[in-house]
């Protein structure tokens, strides 16, 4: 009998099915624009010496590279292996015994099974019928951390700047907030103030607009008191030596590159919204993010595999609560979205 | 007032000082032999699909590449984020309240950190005079989880295989045996004895002998029940996308490279051992790793900075419990332990 964590059964493995039947993949969010060239040069362009030393500690170019346009201190970022590294350990530097982390619902799903795997209880606080989080519910919870993803996933729905300040001024602990689609929204970028107050991570990803899911890239930035706490509970050399050197070449040099595709990324959402919106018994949400995200009145899963006999992946939610069955479909350039489109009265018939 | 974990502060941050100044870095042990030649082509072919899109949750085609030599299945392996990754997911494996952890002192100095930080008491049990683990102080401990590092980590020394299956038979929980320096002995390979088991997890990495540190892979071996509650543990995506396809290429191409290359790191070590055995006041120990590791009889921290303004890195160890001040210093091709050797009588004079 081994003495394996009797809870551990309990919480749930991230194991999504693999889909490789389809030809067109739009479940994971990812950048089907591309990849930022720069990033993919750096990459190619490794040497022996690259991959034989250990990275630095805590990825230093890429810590920079994310502080200087944001008039911060390199001290004042933590980077990981993806922004779920990041998430985990601003938990794990806040997990004792009885904490509690309140989350609105639904949100990441990532989020309660890391803080059941650093033993701290999850508090589910429905999302309010607008998309927003619902700041009052969240902070009667007195949880010792709060986590907010705005843009929202998988709603894409986004919490108004001022409400998030609001929950940065009134929480009672830390407040991680999750920007991993901050590149598609106007809504705010909260960088800056999360470097300027001692309670605040805003974290964010390589993996979506930037187009690295690959590299496993993440980083959060905060105060240097929060961003030490988070660098001690995360350990040592958590970033690739190559994904260092491509992320922190994406940043210094492919900016543009990124606020263009984001541009024409939300382009093509609005239209596929557009599109679903004319569908009967679908409702569409205000995404901000890279995604399309719609309620539905029939199972989710069915109408998943009747795009999947189409040859595309969505994203199928089965009774979220408050909203029921959800579809998620990514972003695609104009010809994928075009095929999406044309599917659309055949998968809904 | 930030509701950080209160433990926090007494975990030591492993953070090594940058050292820009030397030509011969010594201190990580990593192979200055060079990359496996497939791996290094695997990187360089990157593709935009392949940084852009999400690895495959578990690192597939690694686990398999792992698995298929050894003749056991890819669900009883799991690869993560250097074997650093897969040694504190198993802890937090068996986390529980009043959990502890028994390991040799000195080991491998993040041992008591990632117990900490997973909220387990780590004790410490005192490595034999031989360099061995003591077997019957470790089984006394009853400890929930059992780190065993052979050969040792900093000392080089390695625990006799049949200890260690005694450790295996007699452990009242979770034996954690790191191999990471397998390739440079003769002594014990447990890989496939551990999948034989119920509780035991061998971890390998491609940091050293595979010379790949930059990369950030390494992986673990055991029951596929015990496989699957550290994977769950460690989360998804651990694996960079490229650093998969680079150690998988290693793997199944590069065996015999890393073979002869692992041959030569003995024969240079030894002869690095034999030149500082006839040195005055340095005790050799009989390491089997790719390092050399002696106890002085003066401070450690002087002989590293004579080293130092020589252009050579070696790590310096101070106090170590029963060894005192010591050295350990990565071997290296023939022209650099030539420089080496040297060094020595100047450094020691």
């Amino acid at each position: 009998m081994m003495p394996l964590r009797p809870d551990l059964g309990g919480i749930p493995l991230y194991a999504p099915s693999p889909l490789d039947d389809v030809s067109l993949d739009l479940r994971d969010n990812v950048n089907l624009w591309g990849t930022p060239p720069s990033a993919l040069r750096a990459v190619q362009a490794a040497t022996t010496e690259l991959l034989r030393e250990y990275p630095r500690v805590s990825a230093g170019a890429l810590t920079q590279a994310v502080a200087a346009p944001l008039g911060i201190a390199a001290d004042q970022v933590v980077a990981g292996c993806g922004s779920d590294d990041v998430l985990d350990a601003c938990i794990r530097a806040v997990a004792t015994d009885g904490a509690t982390l309140a989350h609105a619902d639904p949100t990441f799903s990532m989020i309660p099974t890391f803080a059941r795997l650093n033993r701290v209880t999850p508090i589910a606080v429905p999302l309010r019928r607008d998309g927003a989080m619902d700041v009052d519910a969240l902070l009667a919870t007195r949880a010792a951390i709060i986590y907010a993803c705005s843009p929202n996933n998988p709603t894409g729905t986004v919490t108004p700047r001022g409400e998030l300040v609001r929950l940065f001024d009134e929480a009672p602990g830390i407040v991680l907030l999750d920007e991993a689609y901050g590149e598609f929204t106007d809504a705010h970028d909260l960088r800056r103030e999360a470097a300027q107050r001692e309670n605040v991570l805003v974290t964010r990803t390589f993996s979506k607009a930037w187009g690295l899911a690959g590299l496993r890239v993440g980083y959060g930035v905060g105060s240097a008191a929060l961003v030490a706490a988070v660098t001690k509970a995360r350990g040592p050399y958590k970033v690739n030596a190559a994904a260092e050197l491509a992320a922190a070449a994406a940043l210094t040099q492919d900016g543009e590159w990124v606020r263009e595709v984001a541009r024409q990324t939300c382009i093509e959402r609005d239209r596929l919204a557009a599109a679903m919106r004319r569908l009967p018994g679908v409702t569409v949400w205000a995404s901000e993010g890279n995604f399309v995200f719609a309620a539905l009145d029939r199972p989710a899963k069915d109408v998943a595999d009747r795009f999947r006999s189409r040859g595309i992946g969505v994203r199928a939610f089965s009774g979220l609560p408050g909203i029921g069955d959800a579809l998620r479909i990514g972003a695609a350039p104009t010809a994928e979205t075009d095929r999406v489109i044309a599917a659309l009265d055949e998968v809904f018939a």
